[in-house]
């Protein structure tokens, strides 16, 4: 089938002010097509390179008909030599594959945005510890900013002012249970409101998208569908990431749900009060909402309601809620957010914005599609 | 809550460009929030009214939390007085309910895009024999144009050249089934395909927001979970819009169904074929092809390929896929839409746009979500 | 429709040995549904009233047509005089509908299943502060037995025995958030795991069953599909039950999901761990295994496994599996049951049989379905 | 995990009365666990052998944990000689390997119930043509029974009477499409209600199961869900099969879809109606029911009504509504099976029943689950 000619129209008018030269590597996973979506709706980018050492040869289109119309690329290998001119390269590729490609990309002077685990530990001792395999790229790790941009904020501004003066930079993006969980814990927390002593437990639901697109027995329809599970308990490797985002390393229980929805994140946070902290919900909904009252993605909702994902679903908002059990002293609070898109795709985006200088918000205003 | 600072900057510089006053009634439904989503987007519109009856007060963000720090509206009722200064209005009410209210929206001099049943059938006997009342409004009727742009294109240009004089004028948009149904009809019916006897079979399945927002037995959860149904076997009332597009009275044969989905449809219509037609799929995807080489909005997939609904959900889109039987000398033809998008919201903004002189695709650019 | 010839023979054979007349009290809500089908397949009782304020009238197959040609039984309101011939009286009524009817019931003789919230708290104080209505049965609550087997087999003893001398007995069972959880918790804290300070932290995921039939917005298909939420975080009504079975008052954080499947629940239970418990997950096994050595319905995975929802779907089985997490001394026991199951129905039926000196398992040998 | 003390007891119990040794040939797909299930609770049946060429050596419990308890059998290979003990041996292969398999299990005098595709088409001829490979057991496809008790019982008590004299027999049981299209399209069929000329479409639904237990692209998740998808379009290999349970040659339009369910099979069957036929639906429900007047398993539903794939999930009823068109003329006839029960293994049970002897309905008797 070839491109409708309105399609095609459409596409000269976005290309004539689209200048960033751009390629996701890894494009066919479920993070890649998010991204490749919204990079084709991106003004001021444009998509040149989509690769998939699996799918080469074959277009985006006919592995995902959504595009058809929409895009005539098709899938390279990761070692298309196209990818060197692109100025923003998206990994989206697993562990240990990112630790081998971003040093020569941010060498050649890209700015790199890594989906994987490969630069978001910053000690190279816990990496190797929870991914059984040594960090060959130390000097790049230092250097790299932690893509979590409304709690790190001032590490992406140092980068995208290096990225200012024409140097390669490097963005290691969190995870997506590392994403919701912290959004969710980081206010208390940095408020002073943990208790000295006691766990963090979160349990934590996400979609089957989160188990990525390889047809397994876990990804199996008949499996997934009406079944809820827990999995990597106590082991589950988005551990260390959360310590080290939240400051409590060694005190997080950290236990994921596979539950039978596509995309969607919840994230439930049990935080145990210090002996000074507030202890009512009005109170805590008020530290919440002072501390992301800038945010353009981050909505914290009002006391007595909770988060559904479903509200979140495609887009790069977060919303949270917060209730304290004063019987048990225990703070609660629920992060929400699509998986795929703040979890993922988006957030990498977002990232990608900031330190190219552009809105943060730039095609990612989409509201999220209220049902279904 | 209050709309987040960014949020609010995004929205002033949308209103900028913004001029064309809008109201939704009926905003609270399941089409009426996928306009209110469109809308906000779109570039030329200026949404000031949302109204709902029965949550006369509400914000829409509290209706819909994907709307929090998007949009701070809130629902009046449908006698609201600002919806006399809206140019544009969208009825996303009930039969009747549109009857009762356009005549006086046009007479002022609006632009009216009615997504309900009460100006589809052109003649009024029809209308009152399966709607069971009698059609009030038979002038308005015969000058409105019907929506279903594809098939369609001269009424609505008839109908836009009298806006370009400053005439109120309506468009009684396609309901979901008949959306799907004729888009994969049309070609085959329209090219001489079509038998001179024989019933044209419609199988239909849609998700289930095709049965509206009431919280009823059949919408609950645990009903419509793991479950399939026909429904309104040889009684549903798209049957005669459907015989009235396709030029077809008395041989429809149309059975909806029900399956455990949230937003899709699917439409496979079974052709009995002229003894002169085509009788190889080759040749069938040859005229569809050509049928809808310009459309912006309908792709034919090559032959050996049929659409999945979730290739198209969240958009505009109809994908179809053609095959020949042979043996029995039938032509199958699979129509996959989003029946709150290109069969009810997004096709109503397609009509407004045509109407309003704009381009067809403004704001419904989006790519579907390709997973989930 | 008639009942077929042969499906009325074979409910002949069967009432020939059925001796224990048999009553449900709002047989037509999810748990009365699931207890109408267990009744029908159990050899020893004969089902003859099936209640429903709302149906009665209507017959069972006409509301769920699974009955189709299995049962001729219609519903009848709650008032139905035949009741007091029963045997042997299920209610599943709403709370404070059981307080109202058991007193009546049990002084005339019957067994009284009771599957409500009214008998489950020991301390009417406790019940008139969740609940908010005083208790007005607190005799027939001193000499209740809880309805939890595996847990409190000594108390149904007590039970059966007064029964056994012909007196009318009633066994308040236990909920099903309740159940999943302290099947799960209750080896390690009877074997003086856990630590003598720090919350009990309980995140339970539940389907779409576990929020009852009536049509709601929740329980609407759009608005449970593809979404996961909290709800009743911090205020839920199973934690003082949960807090009486464990012995935990006060240290119980309990928050409950809700996930998009029909039937299921899943409980994720974190005890702080006592300085001088076991600190590995193949010891904590170990203690689990012992403690359901003998139990006809509790299984106990092996190290490295966790339970599956799927597993149990229609059944009365409970799967639990643990894990230790050794950094932050914590042990997180996954109950896995059916809520209607397990949770409410099947529960209610073991106990029946148990007070009436039945084998535990009659009329729940089923395997779960495997798959679906 | 070793069997409960109580689960050893109960199945004890059983075996004393087992007497007929059973193997399950591809125990471990869909159909096969199944059976594994329906033969474990078969009062009558002793399951000695269980195989799977993939999961030799892996207990069933393992793989399928709702049999945790309930058996410790473990897979073998196919070629297991404890088969050649078995009286009653499933295949439930794929297509050719039980052509390979049955001879000789037939040979040796042994009741064989094929689950595949092998043994359905009489005409060797016409297998060649659809499944591309030539029928290599002739002489024994020409004395197998068609497994399809309620459209075939002389043919089932043809083979019963060979099998009551000792000799080796062979039922090929009809496939889950054939099995609920054949069930609603026969009984008018049959009463000549058929028109002479016209196609018989027939747009059928499946649940994932019924696209198999291999992790593919089709059956993910993430693809699976949301979605809605007609395959096979034309080329389908169920049409030759239903073409000649109904005698209409040629005369199929055959388009199976699938939909985002477990387990569950719908049939919209669309009949030309001769000219004297009966042309109102009250008429037309009255010869389905008189035709299944007689049924163990079939339920003809009142006028008005449509059957619900949910009533008969996990069962081995088909429920079967009728509609006419007056119109266009066509009766539309819809059943629904669970296409692994009724569709797959739980028909499979019902033949070997029959064919041994027993009551049609043993070990069928329970009651689909009512919701969920």
């Amino acid at each position: 089938m070839q491109l409708g000619a309105l399609g095609m129209r459409a596409m000269r008018d976005r290309r004539a002010i689209m200048s960033i030269t751009t390629g996701i590597v890894g494009a066919a996973g479920f993070a890649g097509v998010e991204l490749t979506r919204v990079a084709l709706r991106h003004p001021d980018l444009q998509l040149t390179v989509v690769t998939s050492n699996e799918l080469a040869g074959v277009r985006v289109a006919d592995e995902y008909p959504a595009f058809l119309g929409v895009t005539d690329l098709a899938y390279t290998t990761h070692d298309d030599p196209k990818l060197d001119e692109c100025e923003l390269v998206f990994l989206a590729v697993p562990h240990t594959a990112a630790l081998a490609m971003a040093p020569r990309l941010v060498a050649r002077g890209a700015v790199v945005i890594d989906l994987s685990a490969d630069f978001r530990l910053k000690d190279p001792a816990v990496y190797e510890q929870w991914y059984k395999t040594p960090h060959t790229a130390t000097d790049l790790l230092a250097q790299a900013a932690f893509g979590l941009p409304e709690l790190f904020p001032d590490d992406l501004a140092r980068v995208a002012a290096r990225r200012a003066q024409g140097e390669g930079v490097l963005v290691g993006c969190a995870g997506c249970y590392p994403t919701a969980t912290s959004l969710a814990a980081a206010p208390a927390i940095r408020a002073g409101m943990l208790a000295d002593a006691g766990a963090v437990v979160v349990d934590a639901i996400s979609g089957v998208t989160g188990a990525g697109k390889k047809a397994t027995a876990r990804t199996h329809y008949c499996f997934a569908d009406e079944n809820l599970e827990a999995y990597g308990v106590a082991t589950h490797r988005h551990t260390p990431e959360i310590e080290q985002i939240l400051g409590i390393e060694g005190r997080l229980v950290f236990t994921p749900h596979l539950a039978p929805l596509n995309r969607g994140l919840l994230s439930t946070v049990n935080i145990p009060l210090a002996s000074g902290a507030p202890r009512t919900t009005e109170e805590a909904v008020e530290v919440y909402s002072e501390f992301y009252r800038n945010s353009a993605f981050v909505r914290v909702l009002p006391a007595g309601k909770m988060p559904k994902t479903s509200s979140v679903a495609g887009s790069n908002y977060a919303h949270i809620g917060v209730a304290v059990n004063d019987r048990a002293g225990v703070l609660i609070a629920v992060g929400a957010i699509d998986n795929i898109g703040k979890g993922a795709a988006d957030q990498a985006m977002q990232c990608a914005n900031i330190v190219l200088g552009l809105p943060e918000t730039r095609a990612l205003e989409p509201v999220a599609v209220p049902v279904g």
